[in-house]
């Protein structure tokens, strides 16, 4: 089963080894790790604008397409939600009927988020609502890896905010896709 | 054809009477505008949250299957990209294979806005790179416009930002949407 490693670890300083990190975890539950590294960056450079950020869009797709599963990272990124190219990649793979896994390094509620974020940047106007539930990010970014996957977003078990790059959270989302999956028993959390 | 009119506004003190006007100006091109309200709130307020919000997801993913297309709200939601349940449903109708049209108020580039969150709100660690290419967004979301309705997102055609509730570029993208769906000649911009 090979999932798409979605989320803005793509962004990350040293995504490459990052990248060789998961792909590595993914490999322990018995999943073939695909993250959407843009390999050939040196063309890319080459290229102009246009047709370097549509090049790398249709690599990412035809990806997603060579992919059963999406195991999301869902990390707040600049903003109280998740990062936004992620976000496109999650409801494509619900809407394709493909399973959809995420999680998050952030313990914090969404509305938590997006209150301190108004109070950093304010709204535009007055009067946004502010979402509530108790949810980890707007209801649709929950309900597509509940509906999609048949679990929960995976959250720090210990409610405690993780490092943007730390990875035992995505240790454990892989474990629960691997189980669901049908690759490997239900996750022994003792 | 009805369309999907994925967005914010939602979110907007009077969400109900700013749909209506979206629906009207649909009507005008020749689209039913199918806005994601919650009409019935107050069943939904005497619910536990768990029990609302899966109920609200349900809902809004029936109305996505029961329309041929997305208009999307993309302007700049709490951060320097889209809000993250229209992207959400922005790729679900990528990845069903059905049009996505959006547009935007804002006419800053993506890279500008995120320069500027990120000085508001420091990023996490340092490093993280910021996207160039000049777009409006992340790739993954202009992208999903460009492959999904065959148009680029709408922006303010003078290049200036408007209010995060005004609705004439929404009207310019339901003209192109008419347009590319094949019910109405392309639009006039002498």
């Amino acid at each position: 089963m090979e999932a798409y490693l979605a989320g803005p670890d793509v962004f990350l300083p040293d995504a490459r080894e990052h990248a060789r990190r998961k792909v590595e975890i993914c490999a322990r539950h018995g999943i073939v790790g695909r993250p959407p590294l843009n390999e050939d960056v040196d063309s890319l450079r080459a290229m102009p604008d246009e047709e370097a950020w549509r090049t790398i869009f249709r690599k990412d797709v035809a990806l997603m397409e060579a992919c059963g599963v999406v195991i999301a990272n869902l990390t707040p990124f600049r903003g109280p939600s998740a990062d936004a190219g992620t976000l496109v990649e999650v409801g494509w793979f619900l809407g394709r009927g493909r399973p959809v896994f995420g999680y998050s390094n952030s313990a914090e509620p969404f509305a938590e988020r997006s209150r301190r974020q108004v109070r950093a940047v304010p709204d535009p106007m007055p009067g946004l609502s502010v979402e509530g539930f108790g949810l980890p990010d707007n209801l649709m970014v929950p309900g597509a890896v509940l509906d999609g996957g048949g679990h929960p977003m995976v959250l720090p078990p210990d409610g405690r905010d993780r490092p943007f790059d730390a990875l035992d959270v995505f240790e454990r989302c892989v474990e629960v896709a691997a189980w669901k999956l049908g690759l490997r028993p239900a996750p022994d959390r003792g």
